[in-house]
């Protein structure tokens, strides 16, 4: 290249969109953009619509609010940069993970129409929409019964996030949204349908939240017997031609270019998964290279040469992260929010006082108290089930617990407690992984946890493995834009592409191993206690769900 | 009786003492006086010598501030009653359990000689002095061995806060002290020596907390295996004639008369632990009418006809609680503490500032939050072993546990998740006592937890009995009145002297069927987990102890 040119990456995260412009050559972010979205997340009221009350569970949003910030966040963004348009050569996206909308048959999606303006099954369904669960109940129920053998590439079970049990939903309660839909699309995939004019499944998405393996979907008799009206659904609803990541999609259509500032004609990528995007950017693409993605909640993603069905893992799919590699992904239903949970409701005025004085926070705080512990000073056990546990048990119903607790127990004790649960809990995938022969060599770490140092530490020292760190703030934007250039031509691969654009540093923490003794005997008794809850030898977790819903539906009545 | 008489009660506390004077025929309080100890509980420095740290789990008390207490407490009663002392006729007096400490043969404690001013052996250990751990262990450990029949009196095991396993102490760490004792005197004794000149250890605080059972101590190859200087310990240092409760132990000295105001020759009842006053007081004198004793501490006492060795419970005496009868004793280590703990500890500041503005205390706005849920609606289940299990388990090394937390569970949750905890372990006793033929047929409830009316309606439901009240706020002293005017020989027996004397509100609290169904759920569960955790299947909170302990020692050099 005889000068510098660029790429466009876009984020779509939960409440806003991210636009980044990065040098080719090396990934350098040059300008970036944001935008929240106008209607954020509807969880209690249709609040782009007629406002209604919506049932417990449900998390929608409104598809113009993204196109608004194509409109605003990439002009944006190629305006701090300084670079003119025809020097970006690629686009990438990407997106919340089965986040799914109802379209017709040019991807415009149903609520935009006036008719279906009021209807929450004509909106998207968010990725933490939890509506479809009694649906999402009956597809694991089913598939067990019939020995589904794709089941075992979500290790057993099938979470009410994923696509189907929402769709299902659709069509269980209000069929004619079902009915009148073309498509039910992804807006990993919608998003490229707006920006190239082509409707192309990506290859991760589809696979990890749809149940698309070895190139089909679950047989036609298995839909039948969910619903009857569900029986065509694959051929009816979901078909598109499937597109591998770091593939062209499409070029930015005029429209596109209106909207957004780029230029007609520039290649856009197949759509990603947001947390997916992360290991390019960081550098996390070979085999055994797991990237883990720290924030509210936790995901790891690692790719392997091999199918590997691991129990209890999250999901596993071909090119699922790489082209030519099997994705592998798991996950921990809560981490940062678990310390957001106990800093709000179980730690006394003293505490918050004396952060405001010190003018921190009350997380640093409690880290700084903590980490001035020996390893099990506490005298605790705690385990970090508080929204369930996503891997490797896959199970909503289970719940937090904490052992030990004395008389002079204190805020610090328990807040180091629950860190080391979520850092226990990470070490029982990565176990699970090497039980199950996929190889992991190297740990990445991203996200908004990594500013706590004492945190990483315990987590390399938990696991007994060197964490080697991502650099960029925006990991996902700067993801997106790694997979525009691959798009664009500029590389020939993505792994190649991360190498010359992604940033790490590596073996950022290494574990220690006097440490790494001491936490050995902590997590023995961290995964006693997680069998012994967590693998039906006592299933209290349980009753006490079924005890609380009676209370619940005794207090409201019948 | 011609004319009203009167007696004085005096009630010796953890860290005050209360006397009052009440009419003999009815027990109306005429009067009282309260004393604080001056130098409270050195539980970190020695304050009443020269101010050396002490090791942890000391607790140690001058002797010289009870006396100070009969010189205000008493003349401040008598003053604020208006009675004349030639009117007062009889004295009784208790005193908290199973604290001990060195005296000579005139009974003067060896920490009041200059010489061992210095020296914590030389002063009272008071009942909730763990120094002597160690030693309780190796008693229990070598009677178990040798299969020593006494054993199964006290449920099997022992506590530290015993006073053979603190005489054992003081010969292992400060031998000059031990030998130069003549005697180791129970403080239930030793007020009642300063207040007559004789020396009568009581039947109660003798069998309870001294291995004195069936007229013998254990035998002397047993002592000697302890520690050979130890051999002939019971009559170097245990010896003294035993008296019956309600007995007269001996009359007002000169001397205590000049102290207290009371008239020379007044009948001193012979001494009680100041829980087991609480019995008649409250009415809950015959067999079966059980006391419980609510407060920091849960103590349950009551009296049966025959004896019965009660897995785990804390002690059966021949006439412990009344002459005749076999009294029975069982406790929870923490019910009020761990409510302290928690709104000191695991509380927000939004709920300090709604109960400041409110003017109601923090247990009152969490109760009054918890009092409005359905039964089981927190989702979770406690467990109450914040100070380790008194009953049934007798096990020091036993913590806390709570199962069911999720990112909504809230404080007034958790705390009446420990509240139940706390009701749950009360019923584990009364279950016990009744699996062994132990007869239950009243509750009478005393002491400070008393005026939380939701938690004592809970104990209701979830132990399925009535539960009377106590009437009086000092029913301590006016236990120890009733027994001295057994001693004067005002009634013939401590129960017609209750009947006339004591005070209680039969069945305030009524169980709810419903309410008791519900809890009952919630009981199972508590009871898997208390086994799980308490009876070895998972040895955990033992391991923790030691990862502590090794922690702790860690930190502060080897």
């Amino acid at each position: 290249m005889s000068e510098d040119k660029y790429v466009c990456g876009i984020d779509f995260g939960t409440l806003s969109a991210r636009a980044v412009i990065v040098r080719v050559s090396d990934g350098e972010e040059m300008g970036s953009g944001v935008k929240e979205y106008t209607h954020a997340v509807m969880d209690r009221t249709l609040t782009a619509g007629d406002n209604q009350v919506l049932p417990p569970d449900f998390a929608l949003q409104y598809p113009e609010d993204y196109i608004e910030c194509l409109k605003i966040a990439i002009p944006e963004a190629i305006r701090q940069s300084g670079v003119k348009p025809e020097d970006i050569i690629g686009v990438g996206t990407d997106f919340t993970s089965a986040s799914v909308m109802p379209t017709d048959d040019k991807g415009w999606p149903l609520c935009m129409r006036a008719e279906y303006k009021n209807r929450p099954h004509a909106y998207v369904k968010l990725w933490k929409h939890h509506g479809g669960q009694e649906q999402a109940d009956r597809i694991v129920a089913l598939a067990t019964e019939r020995k589904e053998p794709w089941l075992k590439r979500y290790g057993d079970t099938l979470s009410s996030e994923f696509a189907i049990p929402k769709l299902l939903e659709t069509l269980d309660k209000d069929p004619e949204i079902y009915h009148e839909m073309t498509h039910f699309v992804d807006a990993v995939d919608w998003i490229v349908w707006q920006l190239t004019g082509n409707y192309i499944r990506s290859a991760g998405a589809t696979g990890y939240k749809a149940m698309f393996q070895d190139g089909k979907f679950p047989p036609k008799d298995y839909f039948a017997a969910l619903n009857p009206a569900f029986e065509n659904v694959v051929e009816e609803k979901l078909t598109a031609p499937v597109g591998q990541l770091g593939d062209k999609a499409g070029e930015i259509t005029a429209e596109a270019a209106a909207w957004t500032g780029l230029k007609e004609g520039t290649p856009v990528s197949v759509g990603n998964i947001d947390a997916h995007v992360t290991a390019p950017a960081c550098q996390a693409v070979e085999n055994g290279q797991m990237t883990a993605i720290l924030g509210t909640s936790s995901v790891f993603v690692v790719s392997g040469p091999e199918l590997r069905e691991v129990p209890g893992m999250f999901g596993v799919v071909d090119g699922g992260l790489v082209k030519g590699a099997w994705g592998f992904e798991g996950g921990q239903s809560a981490v940062g929010d678990i310390f957001a949970w106990f800093t709000q409701n179980c730690v006394p005025p003293a505490y918050h006082d004396e952060a405001a004085g010190r003018g921190i926070s009350i997380h640093e705080l409690l880290t700084e108290k903590a980490a001035q512990q020996e390893i099990g000073e506490h005298g605790l056990v705690a385990i970090d089930w508080h929204n369930g546990n996503r891997s490797i048990l896959v199970d909503a119903n289970l719940s937090g617990v904490i052992v030990g607790q004395t008389l002079t127990t204190t805020p610090e004790d328990q807040y180091r407690a629950l860190m080391e649960a979520t850092a226990f809990g990470f070490r029982e995938i990565i176990d699970a992984f090497h039980e199950n022969d996929v190889e992991i060599t190297e740990v990445v770490a991203a996200g908004g946890l990594l500013k706590n140092k004492f945190l990483m530490q315990m987590y390399a020292d938990v696991i007994r493995k060197p964490l080697s760190l991502a650099v960029s703030a925006y990991a996902g934007a700067l993801g997106s834009a790694i997979h525009g250039a691959v798009a664009a031509g500029a590389y020939p691969d993505v792994p190649t592409a991360a190498a010359a654009m992604g940033k790490k540093i590596p073996n950022a923490y290494l574990p220690n191993e006097e440490a790494s003794a001491e936490y050995d005997k902590l997590y023995a008794e961290y995964n006693t206690l997680h069998d012994y809850f967590g693998r039906h030898e006592n299933e209290v977790m349980y009753r006490l769900k079924d005890i609380k819903r009676a209370a619940m539906s005794r207090r409201h009545g019948h």
